[in-house]
């Protein structure tokens, strides 16, 4: 089934939105076998928006907008929809309680302007939004379909995977079964020629290497008319790749490593605390991003100062002054001094050099110590960061390392 | 000038690249006064990449092509590109020795294939790549114009603003000016009813609207054969914008709340500490994403459990008590013993039911209570988070609704 990706909004021309959205589709399309032949972007001018959508609509089966379902006045999405399909636009009554419901839950007024997000060209499927007021909708005629969406992403997402995908999927002839491979600790370049033996020459199940922020993951995929056949070759290639990197695998399901090891701790009544230096509270906030996290972490100490490593978490200031701030010894001494002032069964400690300074010495940019306090027992650690990347994606980094280690260590 | 923008690549279609030159492309050309009318983006594919190119070329003055100027078999801008002018491939002797020379300086061995990528379509202005082997190129013929570049990002960017700028403003007859005003506690359809009286019936400039994460911004535009006449009618409405909805404006040059903030603080020569239970380490790990960070902030106590705000903050048991502990009164006082722990000009304190659950009061869902202690002085208040968003949006808000309290603070 061919796909066009039609987004709408001149904030995405004039370059202040990216478009993620089209890169979340695709992927979610590609996974399960439909084909993505075009992106298209326009603005909100009725003419091009009218063009665009007949223009690719005769050159694949599907047309997924996004965009142009806001309440004011240039969001014509709608409009343009039924135009096509020559369907009116009906009042929903049940869009309209929705959305009049966002806004008494939010404890706000709802201005008359939203009433125009009820408007649907008749015949659709309504695709309810929980997390804005723009209801989406599919419309299918024959071989064509229409699937408009609202452009927030946070609103899009949930509901293509909720209500888009199972619609879209009941018009796919052959299925397509994949799985995810994550891991850590081995770049792209190296993992595939780790897996060259398998992905040459291999035409099903496709394999295939990404890079993530920090790691890498390989996708393993097959489609078939069966299923179970689809299935069962996935699973032959995961255990031949699973012989040739399964040190540096942590998840089988394209979970996120720190998810992994959320759900250890979790099951395994662990508690943990941090102190971070040059992680910033970034694992604590990543950590409290979790649902459920009030029973994992307790507590973390931000010390981001020499001061605050003394005066808060007690470190010994002639252990600084003999090894230096960035040392394996003061990040071991951080892991358990907040494990101790916690009284958690983990105590983590980073601290490093995120960038040079005037402060800093040369050689010494980037380099990261860390160590995990396992109930008493030490695993530490240090590395240096490649350069030129934002502070963020070297946090991130950090974190991946220790969760890695952390992971490897409760097995 | 009108300008499109013909992305090639199949791993985009695969949602496994974002197309983030498309968007860093419309930002440059927007700002200096090109109209960006379309993004289109096509696979590896001869047949679909020719149709879109001379369908583009028939919509614009200008399309701008990224990708497909590799050295392997399915790299064909350049083909397409001269077969759409009528111009045959010239091996151009300088490009060939530039990628000779890149390769000398990795230290690596020219593969043969490379030689292609000299291959350049008659009469083009070529574009010299420093960052990598394939060069871009120019074709102009009459009123149309491609301009050809490689899609790796730390390739095009350089390779744009360097050589393409120059070329394309020499095309321009009118010049654009623009600012972006950034509001904070106001919905973006209040904010679009607020300055209805000149949105309505205005054309130039133009006015904007745009929702972002716990946000909303204006953008204001006007076009003009003479810059200054714009820059005066840009500073008119902007008046105007100013006299509506002055006090939810916290920039009028596009600058991130945090950043402001964090530049005054900078210049006043004030620290800052934390102690936050809801946004979990949230807000240190902002500002700790800011280069410069440690000048202000000097530490943080994540004191996510009851005990760690008792035994580390040395809160008062019975105050919790009392009060509760998502209460003003605990938000002050983690505000003002942070402060005092850190030994800071502030210190900003959160507590907070980020969601529901079996030990939250169904009528505390979603409350959450801050305070800033300024040198002594407080500021403090509560509001109730809309549901249904991630913990991290959340996290993001009550940091931004904080800011924004600070900011007016330090004025």
């Amino acid at each position: 089934m061919r796909i066009g990706i039609l987004a709408i909004g001149t904030e995405l021309l004039f370059g202040q939105t990216v478009n993620t959205n089209a890169t979340f589709l695709s992927k979610e399309l590609n996974t399960r076998g439909f084909d993505v032949l075009y992106h298209v972007t326009v603005g909100d001018n009725p003419n091009r928006m009218k063009e665009e959508l007949s223009t690719l609509m005769k050159k694949v089966d599907c047309v997924i907008t996004s965009g142009g379902l806001g309440p004011t006045e240039d969001d014509i999405t709608r409009d343009l929809v039924g135009d096509y399909f020559k369907r009116r636009l009906i009042e929903h009554p049940d869009a309209l309680k929705e959305i009049e419901e966002y806004y008494k839950k939010n404890n706000r007024l709802m201005p008359k302007s939203n009433i125009r997000q009820a408007l649907i060209p008749e015949g659709s499927i309504i695709l309810p939004n929980k997390y804005g007021t723009a209801p989406g909708f599919i419309l299918q005629e024959d071989d064509q379909v229409i699937v408009s969406l609202p452009g927030p992403p946070s609103e899009l997402v949930p509901m293509f995977n909720t209500y888009v995908i199972p619609v879209l999927e009941q018009r796919l002839d052959k299925h397509m079964y994949y799985k995810i491979i994550r891991t850590f600790g081995i770049g792209e370049s190296s993992l595939e020629e780790s897996l060259m033996s398998i992905i040459h020459g291999q035409v099903d199940p496709t394999i295939a290497t990404y890079a993530k922020p920090g790691e890498c993951s390989v996708r393993v995929a097959s489609q078939n008319t069966d299923l179970q056949v689809a299935k069962k070759k996935v699973e032959v290639t995961i255990a031949r790749i699973k012989e040739l990197v399964g040190e540096y695998i942590y998840s089988e399901n394209d979970e996120e490593l720190l998810d992994v090891v959320f759900h250890k701790l979790l099951q395994d009544n662990l508690t943990l605390a941090t102190a971070e230096s040059c992680t910033g509270g970034y694992i604590a906030s990543s950590i409290t991003d979790i649902e459920g996290a009030s029973q994992i972490l307790l507590g973390s100490l931000v010390v981001y100062s020499i001061q605050s490593k003394i005066k808060l978490l007690g470190i010994d200031k002639s252990l600084i002054d003999k090894f230096g701030v960035v040392s394996p010894q003061v990040a071991i001494e951080m892991a358990t001094k907040t494990r101790m002032l916690h009284s958690t069964d983990i105590g983590i400690g980073t601290t490093g050099y995120l960038s040079g300074g005037k402060d800093v010495p040369e050689k010494e940019a980037g380099r990261v110590c860390w160590a995990i306090d396992f109930k008493g027992e030490v695993i530490s650690g240090e590395f240096y960061l490649k350069r030129n990347k934002k502070r963020q994606a070297f946090k991130h980094y950090v974190m991946l390392h220790i969760m890695n280690a952390l992971n490897k260590k409760i097995g």
